[in-house]
């Protein structure tokens, strides 16, 4: 018996094919899978071809089915439209896994950090935020991609800094920071000499994980000291710390009692640039603090140091009997934690 | 002699065959031929389609150039691309047209208007703002489409009723007013059950012009009396302002002090709903004109009673080196007039 497990992201998206003991067998890598953006049929068909290749690529049998996929991705909370595509999988391609697990990226990461819950924050390409009580209970908050959320992501914090720079151009808006640094590095980035020449990139060639990818510019910028770039940061800070306000209400008061209070799983690349968001962040938490949440008395904020798959296949196997025990102690690494003053 | 007249908008394209005599021979329709959009070559396809189909409707020989092709079409301010456009166009289609004019959609309305200049404040699917100096010296602010601008828009207006929705539904943002009126009308319009169901609408489906057209949903519900509506009118009529005085710096003197004070041409199938976006319009204007503009008493807001095709027409003959002179105060209709208090 092998399980197969499948992380789809937005840029892309790999499977990972292990033993019944756990040993990995093959990884594969494939595009974007994620059915929102490209749609059930092709979703399905590169699924298929990710598991199949690695298959192949382990020295077994292609027609032999797995016996388990669990798959994570972004909208794997909506019941109807999984349970589609797991039927239209069944029927399209029989011979590919025997039984099927979906859940979202958050889940597989909560599930890798703890099995007691936490608030889990993702801010990668887009961002998203997931309470998990510790009776199982979930509360989102985000995670509708670059057209109506994603505040806090690297598409965010782009799009933040590019709009500041045509703002001030148009004098719709003034910029609270010079925007020199930011326009050269935005037509280095984009290879174009001025702002006309972003349309392509905003429209006809519009590549979110391109466009999120200009993110890292603009971290170096803010180490390197640049004001403009640290207040978008500053900006991100906030704008993920309003996610935690969000479900706050919503959070068990056991999960304010732990050693570390209130455990905050962060995961995606933009919280390598936690020094540049710190003030904003710290800032919003302290702010809803002090309006009135008696039993929020501290938080910390925690980074994986295992794949999340981890999560995702321990998920899997409960969903297929089994049970797959975890040290979550050493999967994860806290990096910042606060005491509110009383 | 013929003179083809191309309006290239984003939701569909119009093309009028005109004799010398400005007698309308045929006219075509086409879909969104913005070369932001579609690229290049279907641009030009579109273009020579459209035209071609004219020539053939008004029973004329489809081998024989037309004189010359007057065109407007947001975008059409970028020298360089606009080039390579006529270019292609004529290399690829030489029996399209003997002669080229392109200019932008706000400037083929202000043409329609005056020969005196003023500001277009388009709002239709996108918005923008022009300011034409009596010198003719031109003044942008917005026109950068709906990843980076068009506030004030259709789509903007669609756009922020339903954020609003999606932010109550996640406590992230408290909505102003009650959400239900707007949350019913969305899943009216969508045909969608909740807002997961608005994911395809966002991102595989999209379509700007359709997402827009839930504005005129939204104005229904403003001028019913629903709370939430009348706000995002508002706020439209708000950032709408915003963009005049984001130009006003740059007004020429002159341009204040006819009897209409500063003219304000109004494009665009938004300003239909004015009475929505009147207070918000008029405070901005308001706050804007006390803090500093002593030559800004009065200004009007004005329609245009004739197709801005007529301003196009005009350029395009000027161009040619012939005239066509308009009865001005017979192509407007001042709707609004305001003096400011001293």
């Amino acid at each position: 018996v092998w399980m197969g497990k499948i992380k789809i992201g937005g840029t892309h998206s790999k499977a990972v094919l292990v033993s019944a003991e756990g040993h990995i067998l093959a990884e594969t890598d494939g595009p974007c899978t994620n059915h929102w953006l490209v749609g059930v049929d092709n979703c399905i068909n590169g699924i298929n071809d990710m598991v199949q290749r690695a298959k192949i690529k382990a020295g077994l049998d292609p027609d032999t089915p797995v016996c388990s996929l669990g798959m994570s991705l972004s909208g794997g909370e909506q019941k109807a439209a999984i349970q589609k595509l797991i039927d239209d999988m069944r029927e399209r391609y029989p011979k590919l896994s025997q039984s099927y697990f979906i859940t979202t990226d958050a889940i597989g990461a909560m599930a890798t950090a703890s099995d007691y819950g936490g608030i889990v924050v993702i801010s990668g390409t887009g961002s998203n935020c997931k309470l998990v009580n510790p009776d199982g209970t979930q509360v989102g908050c985000g995670g509708w991609g670059h057209m109506m959320g994603d505040e806090g992501s690297a598409y965010w914090i782009s799009h933040l800094a590019i709009k500041t720079v045509f703002d001030a151009r148009d004098n719709l808006v003034t910029s609270p920071h010079d925007i020199n640094y930011v326009k050269k590095a935005m037509e280095e980035y984009f290879q174009v000499s001025d702002l006309m020449g972003m349309l392509p990139h905003l429209y006809r060639i519009f590549q979110k994980s391109h466009f999120a990818g200009f993110c890292r510019k603009l971290a170096e910028g803010g180490s390197a000291g640049d004001a403009l770039c640290q207040h978008v940061f500053t900006e991100a800070g906030k704008a993920l710390a309003r996610h935690i306000v969000a479900v706050l209400p919503r959070v068990h008061q056991d999960l304010f009692s732990g050693e570390l209070g209130l455990p905050v799983l962060c995961v995606g690349s933009v919280w390598r640039s936690w020094e540049l968001m710190k003030s904003g962040f710290t800032q919003v938490l302290s702010e809803a603090q002090a309006h009135g949440y008696g039993h929020f008395q501290k938080y910390s904020l925690l980074t994986l140091r295992q794949s999340s798959a981890l999560g995702g296949a321990k998920m899997g196997a409960q969903n297929a009997g089994a049970s797959l025990p975890l040290d979550y102690s050493a999967n994860i690494n806290v990096f910042f934690s606060h005491t509110f003053n009383q």
